[in-house]
């Protein structure tokens, strides 16, 4: 026993339905709340450092995977499949600690990635250029458009070596 | 002069429009993508500890004019107005840096906050509970709901006191 049947339906009945107000952001059932796509932001940090890794989504049945799992499972948008994250990359996510937001809109997920990078562009992080803010844009004389600095001048793989012909994920 | 001027075209021309995978992925012009309802999701995190602060988003002027004051400006979802956070309760993010992903659809600020408050329920953190995962979801017999646990006991401020009768902004 003690398994998940994600296929039935108990992926749905590990979510409280919301009732109220005060049940979601006072209360201690979970209740998520997946948008008019069936789907939930989900904010991926490195558990050790606190980077930010990326930004994903998960429907219902990618959030009772990774529940059960311990390790991250979304739902790819681009090519419309649950996505174990690391299946093809060997660079599964550990999950050390899931948080949910005040209205239970947004999942946090604190994870150990074994051989450091999360980034199809072959990256630690995802976020690995900075925009100027600020002053640092003022002086620049709000530039058009804009210039990004680099923050990670070396990639950790090279995606070429790890996806091969498999489509670019990113859309224009 | 120096001085971005967001209600003309200039908010519009500080991003590049997106011409090339190469061009968002690897190259230096900032060029995000706003989706089908103009907006993009923005990570916040704390600039000290990297604590999760919150989960929200920008339209393309709520964009420009956080990169000119360096304060986060977001667009509210429930609300449909221009955000600037701290505005109400006075607890302004200063952005002490801002990021964008690999194909350019989220953007990253670690903030300072003044006060040390994000949450409008009055948590230092909108993400003050968390799920149990894995191992913990398995010796808890996957609950029928999940049950939450509280990592922050006490609230920072009194959510009556600061925003009085202002509606709350969750959302069944």
């Amino acid at each position: 026993m003690n398994r998940l049947e994600i296929d039935g339906m108990n992926a749905v009945k590990i979510f409280a339905e919301r009732a109220s107000v005060e049940q979601v952001e006072e209360g201690s059932e979970l209740a998520p709340k997946f948008d008019e796509n069936g789907l939930i932001p989900v904010v991926t940090t490195d558990a050790e450092t606190g980077e930010l890794l990326m930004h994903a989504y998960m429907n219902a049945e990618a959030l009772a995977k990774t529940i059960e799992l311990g390790e991250a499972v979304y739902w790819s948008r681009s090519r419309q499949v649950l996505w174990h994250k690391g299946a093809t990359s060997g660079l599964v996510q550990k999950v050390r600690e899931m948080k949910i937001d005040d209205d239970q809109d947004t999942i946090w997920i604190r994870v150990e990635v074994s051989g450091g990078a999360s980034c199809h562009v072959g990256y630690r992080s995802c976020f690995y250029r900075s925009v100027p803010c600020g002053n640092d844009a003022k002086e620049r004389g709000f530039e058009t458009p804009m210039t990004l600095t680099f923050t990670e001048t070396e990639k950790v793989f090279d995606p070429k070596k790890v996806y091969g012909d498999a489509p670019n994920p990113t859309k224009l």
